[in-house]
């Protein structure tokens, strides 16, 4: 299997992901949260791109049945149900929920990715559940990092690494250089998740909003089976 | 001191250079060879983006008095004396002689920094002497990747991490998430450089040309006291 590795969204473009799977990967916090809602019963995610787009799509849809989920540069958007914390996507809240959802990053790197034979959302809640799902396939991969407004993420290229990680224990894998370094780094620093994070750009950005637990609860390693994939008839993940 | 590093020159042309300083950074090969040219007695370096720019350049120099130098995707390029492999660069043969240069990454990356406030040239060879250039100045710092064909480059990061490593000796910094990784993983496999970048893009396709001693000659780690520096005036490196 192929592994390419990408730190930023902006990078795919760059790429014709037709024939290969893609892993979108926002460790703080986007697929980190959409694994938590749906974990928690929620019926599916719809990722659009735009605030705009959350609301025109929700529109369209009978109330009652759906939320407003997720952030724009690290806040809850007015008028949205819920932000983009996954400690807010309780089961309580989400059960048989659509969530329409949009992030500054996240959201970007899943509709980056929907020419892809195959999409998959990564995190490090479920990359041991994500590898098992992908180690049968034919389809080379694509493990696609959202970043940090548009420049390298540490904890989504240590979740890449991660995944790479539990993929190296059921076949042989040829990575791109980040993949390496990313499966390196990841082998090194395994057991400094969550330390590691609070030097990162976003880890600091949620310290500084006093979301700490948010970090904590995102850095958990393969505590989830639950693995999203995109079911493009009904634009959304399941 | 705040220090951005950066995985190819493409994302140098977001930000806003003046007032930094910028490494630029293309270990396989172009700063290598650049670093021994000069090491080597070289008058100077003139840096161009293309075949074409280097035959203009160099038509306006006197006969005997320049080389050019330089590879397009690692092949020597007609009618160029010199290819872009540091050994070429001989004391003998370039003693006294500017070297009009082009390379698919390196020269790229160094002309897309010509608006920093201070331009210097970093390879592993001389990473220890650039900190040591670097140590007393006020001004921010962008370690420029050079990166492979527009890719992540493992060796460059390498190189990034081994500069700020030395760096943390002389002052404290604030580094960006790639910064961070980069320093992390310089300091955990620091004994591996010519190994590790037998698996890298750059490396592979050396190997493949049979130029495994370029690799080695690469990835010696301070070696060399040069720091070449960008003099506007001349549009060159000395």
């Amino acid at each position: 299997m192929e592994i390419q590795v990408f730190s930023t969204y902006n990078e795919l473009n760059r790429w014709d992901l037709s024939g290969k799977t893609v892993v979108a990967i926002d460790v703080l916090r986007a697929t980190s949260t959409i694994v938590t809602a749906l974990a928690n019963g929620a019926k599916e995610v719809i990722p659009v791109e735009t605030t705009e787009k959350a609301f025109l799509k929700a529109s369209k849809l009978s109330p009652e049945s759906f939320l407003l989920g997720g952030e724009k540069y690290c806040q809850k958007i007015e008028g949205f149900h819920l932000g983009n914390s996954p400690k807010e996507y309780s089961p309580d809240m989400v059960r048989g929920k659509k969530i329409v959802f949009t992030s500054t990053n996240g959201a970007q790197t899943i509709t980056a990715s929907l020419n892809a034979n195959k999409l998959v959302i990564g995190s490090l809640l479920n990359g041991k559940a994500v590898a098992c799902e992908l180690k049968n396939s034919n389809l080379d991969l694509v493990i696609a990092c959202a970043g940090t407004r548009e420049e390298f993420s540490l904890e989504d290229t240590f979740a890449a690494g991660m995944i790479i990680f539990h993929l190296l224990q059921f076949k042989s894998c040829h990575l791109n250089d980040l993949g390496y370094f990313s499966y390196k780094f990841f082998c090194d620093n395994k057991q400094d998740g969550p330390k590691l994070f609070y030097q990162s750009k976003a880890g600091r950005t949620l310290l500084e909003l006093g979301l700490e637990s948010d970090i904590r609860y995102c850095a958990q390693m393969n505590v989830s089976s639950v693995v999203p994939s995109w079911k493009g008839d009904a634009a959304s993940l399941t």
